[in-house]
């Protein structure tokens, strides 16, 4: 049953070939929001997953994050903390940089939106290097916050970001898997 | 009732002042979603009001429009689209630009994402100028999509841009409204 549910959000998700390079195949999660039941089958299986387990915030990266993790954060009945671009957030700020493949990103969180004891879910729509979440955890573990979990629509398994992310102490898990870069 | 939810909901946006410049008051959505209660509330007034009216699509911009409108567009049971910066959305799109206080910006959606006769409402957090629902009507009307309404978290009515929809045929709706620029 859940099988036919995870094929059912699987073969919602339009896979585009050299994009946004040659050799890519970019993953879009796009397809699978305008199509209603997927949506809400994708945000009924993370509620079933994570419900009753005591979380106090669920954490969001810009932008596809928001779109999982705003309405399991509803869903849950907890509130929702989004972490974001450089010069997004108007409160008091901390940021983490992390390593892109040609470059650096830097990431940010409020500091009064997360308080020492916290349980976290962090939410994002694809695991690829895992660098956003890993920056994101770093961030949320200044805070005092505690994050152990985090979700995702999506994991690339050939590119490694899950062994990264349990290397720190994170339990991982996606709804779905493509091969592929 | 429906008056004590908005005072509730207003009293959850914190201002923060001299942001994003000297003399702006910063209306900060990010602390009304950490307050799930708050979060909650805003997303039932929205269900309230849109429900039974046939809309097929529900449309968000970039980055904030998202938090509510894909919330929406799951409790209506409808397909959520999302209008984003350049370069972000992977399948063929149209783009329309429109004037900021400094330079131009640009929107764009997928082409395929609003079939002709669409019934579609646009979701926002915030309406200042309008700048972007206006770009984001365009590119909805010249695929073909039917859009009669806008919906905000927050007007400022003071910078005009509830006027400035009205010339486009829109009903505009707002949950609150803050003083200011």
């Amino acid at each position: 049953m859940s099988q036919d549910k995870i094929a059912f959000i699987k073969d919602s998700i339009k896979s585009i070939p050299d994009y946004p390079k040659a050799g890519i195949i970019f993953r879009d999660i796009t397809s699978l929001m305008e199509n209603a039941q997927a949506y809400q089958t994708t945000i009924a299986l993370l509620v079933e997953k994570y419900r009753d387990q005591g979380f106090t915030k669920i954490v969001g990266t810009e932008a596809r994050g928001f779109l999982f993790g705003a309405p399991l954060a509803l869903e849950l009945g907890v509130g929702f903390v989004p972490v974001r671009k450089p010069g997004k957030l108007p409160r008091e700020v901390i940021s983490e940089s992390y390593e892109l493949e040609y470059g650096v990103d830097t990431l940010e969180i409020h500091v009064d939106a997360i308080q020492e004891g916290d349980k976290v879910l962090m939410v994002d729509d694809l695991l690829a290097t895992g660098g956003t979440i890993e920056a994101t955890t770093k961030l949320i573990r200044r805070l005092g916050g505690e994050v152990a979990h985090a979700a995702f629509i999506i994991n690339l398994p050939e590119i490694g970001g899950e062994t990264r992310l349990e290397a720190l102490g994170l339990d991982v898990y996606s709804l779905c898997e493509f091969d592929g870069h």
